[in-house]
């Protein structure tokens, strides 16, 4: 990861894009969420919204894996450059979490992150809050998953 | 599910308790969330939270499944009972969620869902709007887990 003074404000970061296979959102379904529009085509065909949909908490552990994928590459690219690789701090938790419409079987979804604000913090020294605002597009450019949070990320030795 | 009208403000239901066994929760990081600490146990132990933790996209889709399965009980009771069961809407999203401690290998979480308020929807005859609050504790008692939502209920047919 880069430290908290390097990370631009402003500028959304493509993380990767996610295919959603019926076969692995009825999977995470039957574990996780056995509702009928998550699970079964056919009843999710004559449901509310006419067709097999991801449940929310799949589209957003996707999310976290292309997250956590982007922000290793980061890393890799800073340790094969010789540079130093700042601390992540733990997330306290996130604001905002909304599916504005539905991940359909089928859909492939584009994720994007953007610094809104960085804060330096008084109360923990040598380190920043980033917050962020993360995003999902399926195929036509519709907004699917959005959520806000705060990350405590390592400031630049002085 | 009990019609709007009959879901009680303000009283916490517990809606049962899961006990996060080392496996599952790497089987799930290894799939979603990558990092040291939900992954690796000896790295975890001496990394920042001292010991493996669960990804919190895990403990999210282990609160999901144990509150889909509280809701279809209820559904299930109200049919045995030649009762009624009221449609739930699709939840519009979460606001405040949180994870306020670490959820550790071989922790076990309680949940529980309270109603904080009812609303009225003039904009949806026929539906109401439930402010709802979860939460998670650990088996010391510490809040490991909370979120807020909206779901709309089917009202009480006139």
């Amino acid at each position: 990861m880069h430290y908290f003074e390097d990370i631009p404000v402003g500028v959304p970061a493509e993380i990767g894009s996610h295919s959603f296979a019926q076969e692995e959102m009825i999977r995470f379904a039957e574990k996780y969420d056995r509702q009928d529009y998550h699970l079964d085509p056919e009843a999710a065909r004559a449901g509310p919204f006419g067709g097999l949909i991801a449940s929310g908490w799949y589209t957003g552990a996707v999310f976290q894996s292309l997250f956590v994928r982007h922000l290793q590459k980061i890393a890799e690219e800073l340790r094969r450059a010789g540079r130093p690789v700042a601390r992540l701090g733990p997330s306290p938790g996130f604001t905002d979490l909304k599916w504005p419409r539905p991940v359909y079987a089928g859909d492939t979804v584009s994720f994007r992150t953007t610094v809104e604000k960085k804060r330096v913090l008084r109360t923990r020294p040598g380190w920043g809050a980033v917050h962020f605002s993360n995003e999902g597009f399926n195929q036509k450019g519709e907004r699917v998953y959005a959520f806000r949070g705060i990350t405590f990320v390592e400031r630049k030795p002085a």
